[in-house]
């Protein structure tokens, strides 16, 4: 496997085989996938936005079980209880932090002092130069056709991650639309030093997704996701019930508010873990669309180093 | 300059020395730009919609006083006049058409039967097989970050090129994102045998757009345009006054009625071809976050072949 990737500034960054992060997603990447994840040479993320402390401790106690290999913690800062999660994964050793949703200049100082590597989540150029003067060690550029959470200027990873590279000195990592080792060699041609993948572990046989679900994505065609939610925070969704309803309130000029009761509690752990097909919530990238088969993680990293190489050989 | 392109089935297909195709646009592409990007080893195309079947006459006869090699033209369908221009561009010796916005199955054979290459515009693989059951010799394969009209599926050019060419036999030109030579790499990456590049053209001295448009496209940051009037014809447009005022009307839930009137009539002509940066309606890609220059055609193809030596020396 060594001679197929380039030794590039990702994988030093993290000591890891390959230059792919696993993302970390709500109700999807438990400390099974995150393990798993890195048995096969990638960085695996535990999702730390579904889980109370309590859980991600259980979750990364887990994950320590099943591997040797480094995996870290994503943590979505916009949900309670951040604080202590990150406490817990420090005192279990974590030396991982992926952060998303919030300013990266909130933890990353108090990260650094700790020993670790700190990654942020950035959907524009602007953003990734204020998360390279929070003192981050890489960013994460993801782009509109990225499951889940999305940024509100709709910039797709052709290109943001030129834009990217040329705003910043720190590695970028590309995300958004790789599912395959043809993504994984046009994200390096356009300049990122790794690769973050999350719908394709999505449809993984370690993903902690329904299996409702995981046989959903498989079905997906390419136009079966859109961005909804653009009033709130935009989330890429599969084209359920729970979508066209919310869609048509949007359509139809209804205010937040109306669409925030329509939404509820609840919808994404109802349709992501409870696999409710019809009224939960199922966030998903485009790439979705290109997702034919369950594969374990080790199966589906040889997949990658394959298309990789063939795609390489090609030009 | 040889050297630096691998044979692709798009530079046989044409018979021209780089796999880049001048997008055909509205305003901007003239007989002047197709000669002068043909003159620099691309292929140059005329944009035909935006020209009545006299004017196109005479965009064609230019482009043959300033160029001996390969040129084509490109035929949005839905306008009028389409047969006429069809007519004068044979009469004229054109033997390539792009045609868009219009069924592939509508004047591929006839122009096949007059020993033309026709390639048709798509946004979906779907559409990618119906245009290679009309008959094709190739499909654009345009990604959501396009300028102009776009998809309803919003497809991102990372997604759909591996979809495009998983789908079809036919060889596969990438469109939307294109602005460098890191683009055209990653785009062969994902499958395609060429690329098509309208923003980055459309800022070459040899464009006919308005000097105030060139400028604001030299200016755009990464998030200053969107795709708007979706009710109608989806289109992306750099986000100035007449963009948020109609984008005001949309969220409001306006019908389609009454986003049509606001419209009015002659409003890309008012901004690409008149400069009215304000009332007009500037039509182009993401990828004029990253256009720093307006540059001649010779010059941005000296770029194009340093820009895509380098990235593909890095991977």
């Amino acid at each position: 496997m060594g001679s197929v990737w380039k030794n590039s500034r990702v994988m030093k960054l993290f000591a890891i085989q390959t230059p792919i992060v696993q993302a970390g997603m709500v109700y999807v990447s438990g400390g099974k996938l995150a393990a798993a994840a890195a048995n096969s040479g990638a960085l695996g993320l535990i999702g730390a936005g579904s889980f109370k402390p309590a859980e991600l401790h259980d979750q990364i106690i887990k994950a320590k079980s099943l591997t040797n290999a480094p995996f870290g913690v994503n943590l979505p800062l916009l949900y309670h209880g951040v604080e202590e999660q990150i406490d817990i994964a420090l005192k279990q050793g974590v030396r991982i932090f992926f952060t998303s949703a919030g300013s990266p200049k909130k933890y990353t100082g108090f990260l650094k002092d700790k020993g670790c590597v700190v990654v942020h989540v950035t959907s524009s150029p602007e953003l990734a130069k204020k998360c390279e003067e929070a003192g981050v060690d890489a960013v994460v550029a993801e782009g509109f056709e990225a499951g889940g959470h999305n940024g509100r200027d709709e910039i797709t990873t052709m290109v943001l991650i030129p834009q990217v590279v040329d705003t910043v000195k720190i590695p970028v990592i590309a995300a958004g639309g790789i599912g395959d080792g043809r993504g994984i060699l046009a994200a390096m041609a356009l300049g990122a030093s790794g690769v973050q993948i999350g719908s394709r572990y999505a449809a993984t046989v370690e993903s902690s997704a329904h299996d409702n679900f995981k046989n959903a994505i498989v079905k997906a065609g390419p136009g079966d996701t859109m961005l909804a939610m653009k009033g709130l925070v935009p989330v890429r969704l599969l084209k359920n019930k729970f979508y066209h309803d919310i869609a048509k309130l949007e359509l139809s000029g209804a205010d937040n508010e109306i669409i925030k009761a329509h939404l509820g509690k609840g919808r994404a752990r109802q349709g992501m873990l409870g696999g409710d097909l019809i009224e939960g919530e199922l966030e998903i990238g485009q790439v979705s669309g290109m997702i034919k088969s369950v594969l374990t993680c080790q199966e589906l990293m040889n997949c990658f180093v394959d298309e990789y190489q063939k795609a390489r050989e090609r030009i």
